[in-house]
């Protein structure tokens, strides 16, 4: 057997580890009672040191030695840079420095649940403080290895390829127009008249909605099922991909949205190509490709107005209110691309949350680098807010700098992701809309087309090419966030 | 560290994997899409193929003679004993042999399934020589290793220190009274009206009265759930015990009957100490013992008079249908007290099913014992029904021995179990009645009694006596027949 073939069966044991992983986390937060924590917790740690020692095996060092020599195919030589990539990602850290990561993040995460009501900034600072120490640690050991700069490095682990350069680049281009933009679309919006729907809406409807629409936008009921959790996700496996929402009785359309939302996830990972199955080539290109292409179901495609036509109907019969005005597509358009600032990321629209994610970005840039510490962060935070979306945070932690736990596990070098995706997915539906009227066909409820592009163009490319390529071969160019303005602008100002 | 806290910690980590196959494997039966198979058997393989690895480390056997000359207490004394006996089980079998058993029994059970419809022993019979045949090498090596003849050795996997000597004693005083007992039933219960009630039942009502009614047993929503799945069963850990029916429209009895059952196997689990946890000491005791527990809940309680007159009105409310006769206590009481023999032992009642049981053992007995071929099953299977309850299966393979895939995966020595249950839960309500006048108990709506009794004598026991000890502990003797007898008769003929 040759050690590339060794390798390829290594990857394939490694997938089948987490597939366990990804079921039992599921259950978790999907079905498991509340007094089978303590146990589940234990079973998926010991899971997670199988995981990591067949994931930083010693023979594999020398396995891709060997392997590298061998005479391999195009596709295996992509296929062996990408496992190689998962092992240096696993491997660079000791594990004394992964282990006090983990107590870290849980101790800053746990004890942030009660500071955060209480606004205490100063004693979650301390925790945060050390979180930033053991992320500088691991970023210098990353950046050592790759020969990038600190934060580069942790960029790098979900973003591959991106830089603090080109970063910098395309968010002071979006700084230059956002600000401007968002008082433009308040000045328009301030004129409509918009209703909000009034509940009850029971939850066996909005359920039965969302597999209507789960099954229009082409998501395989043969390999996946909706539940419910806290906190929605996509989960599971490319052939059982699992997704969650959480139903409000009195607003159906953000379980609604965010169902869409996790079917584009879910539509990338079943869309994964078989052949490279279980192997790090088949897996998702980046965090940022993923979430260009839940942002392209629910912001390119379902909050639009020809999709808007679709859902109205079908939520007017979920619901049984076909006289109910409030339902009509034109409203729900509206209520659905409403812009309004605030001081919640995961509140806010499409137009206000490249803001949070830029904010969010400098400062975990700065304070990875060291040119700031955890004490700077809440002045620039209100000074930040108040530039991008004119709201001051000054001494309001709990809805400033501490309102979300993202920062407490030491994940440092994913807030970019968010805005690259939704400036991706702006810029697949701009070359889309070049080969096919969008619009019409959407009318037309024939969405394949679309899907296919998707298909062709995204899902099953899989890891086989870097961003940069796919995005060329895609849309003919790299990463241009004109796109994302133009979109912004034809729906928010000129519709 | 001493070698006992060594082996400790190995069994308890041993523990978490079967917590990971225990959640994957309910999953995959009451959740799992279709299209998830694969991948799921494949990651449910990897995981058994680690499982295997860590129940049979070389190390074990060193550590276990070590452990055996540290000073340990009484306590970790019959812990270690345990924790060696099921090294023993998982260690003795050599690796090839595990995998042609694994072969030949999917094979097996793969062909059964045309097989069965089509009535083709002769097919059928070419894979079950060989699922014999493996079994047998199987008994062959347990035999030599503990000293018990072939089938006892196959028989203490399941009932540890029962043997074929006790098991014959026991069956030839059943036989010696149980076909006179059903033809005398039978013709008491010619003359009885029973009314079946009139379908259909709504699912959601149907679960929603099970959920009911499994509170009222005691069961702890906390630490379980109740899902569907195709073949009902207990699964999951005991702090998250996962138990699962199948609602039919046209019958709710089977499904809530079905519901108690699996919640008495639940209050097993649920039950078992904390302070064993993880460890075979803390685990269900046998096989007949944890039977004993379902059908405590199903047999001796739910289809006895004074529990019907909980359930009808409970039933009556759940349905709305306060007026329907069919839904009295009376009658309900009657219809799940009805005999009749059958040839499929999974339909059986209580009354007729020890004659399937009693048959299947003294068959596969003389199987693994080698007094008897494959061959020779059709005609002595005929043989006995025809003894046992005046049914022939002469040439009608598919009711007779071809009516399930129970000894296809070559599980010989499991089926005495069932009846073993059976006698032993109708001696621990001999003893309880002893104490507590059970009948006015279930009247008054207050089973807490009843269940801390079981706590106290059957579940808190977990592993740490043998089963005669349990037995006489609990009830001041040694298994014994007569309890289950007199059950019967006071239940079917006297009442």
């Amino acid at each position: 057997m040759t050690f590339y073939s060794k390798l390829e069966q290594h990857y394939q044991k490694l997938s089948r580890l987490a597939h366990l992983n990804a079921i039992c986390g599921w259950d978790q937060a999907a079905m498991m009672p509340e007094g089978g924590n303590q146990a589940r917790s234990e079973a998926m740690a010991e899971l997670a040191v199988m995981h990591h020692e067949q994931a930083t095996a010693p023979e594999l060092a020398d396995w891709f030695a060997q392997a590298e020599r061998e005479t391999l195919t195009a596709e295996q030589v992509t296929s062996l840079k990408e496992m190689k990539r998962s092992w240096q990602i696993n491997n660079l850290l000791p594990t004394d420095l992964v282990e006090e990561k983990s107590l870290a993040g849980s101790k800053c995460e746990h004890a942030w649940r009660s500071q955060r009501a209480a606004n205490s900034w100063h004693e979650f600072s301390l925790n945060l403080k050390k979180v930033v120490e053991l992320a500088r640690r691991e970023a210098q050991i990353r950046a050592e290895a790759t020969g990038l700069s600190r934060y580069d490095a942790l960029l790098d682990l979900y973003e591959p390829g991106m830089t603090t350069a080109e970063l910098d680049k395309l968010f002071s281009e979006v700084k230059s127009w956002l600000p401007s933009l968002i008082h433009q679309v308040r000045e328009k919006q301030g004129t409509e008249k918009v209703s909000t729907p009034a509940g009850p809406f029971p939850i066996e409807q909005q359920k039965s909605l969302s597999v209507d629409v789960m099954s229009k936008l082409g998501f395989d009921f043969h390999h996946g099922r909706l539940d419910v959790s806290v906190h929605p996700f996509c989960g599971g496996v490319p052939t059982d991909v699992r997704i969650t929402t959480r139903y409000d009785e009195n607003d159906f359309t953000s379980a609604l949205m965010g169902v869409v939302h996790e079917t584009g996830h879910a539509r990338y990972e079943q869309g994964l190509p078989a052949k490279w199955r279980g192997l790090p080539i088949g897996e998702a290109r980046s965090m940022g490709i993923h979430e260009s292409q839940s942002l392209f179901f629910e912001m390119q495609l379902a909050r639009s107005e020809p999709f808007m036509e679709i859902l109205a109907p079908l939520a007017a019969e979920a619901f049984d209110r076909s006289n109910d005005s409030a339902l009509s597509s034109a409203n729900l358009t509206l209520l659905n691309t409403r812009v309004k600032p605030g001081f919640i990321r995961v509140d806010a629209d499409e137009v206000t949350y490249p803001a949070h994610v830029i904010l969010r970005y400098e400062i975990e840039r700065d304070l990875i680098e060291g040119h700031i510490e955890v004490a700077d962060i809440p002045e620039l935070w209100d000074k930040k807010m108040t530039e991008y979306l004119g709201l001051s945070t000054k001494g309001n932690y709990t809805d400033g700098c501490m309102q979300d736990i993202h920062w407490t596990d030491g994940s440092f070098g994913y807030f970019p992701s968010y805005t690259l995706g939704a400036m991706y997915a702006a810029q697949f539906m701009a070359a889309i809309r070049k080969e096919m009227n969008v619009d019409n066909l959407i009318r037309e409820r024939n969405l394949q087309p679309i899907f296919n592009w998707l298909d062709k163009h995204i899902w099953k490319k899989a890891s086989s090419v870097s961003t940069d390529k796919l995005l060329i071969e895609a849309t003919g160019e790299r990463l241009n966030a004109e796109h994302f303005r133009n979109h912004l602008v034809e729906r928010y100002l000129k519709s």
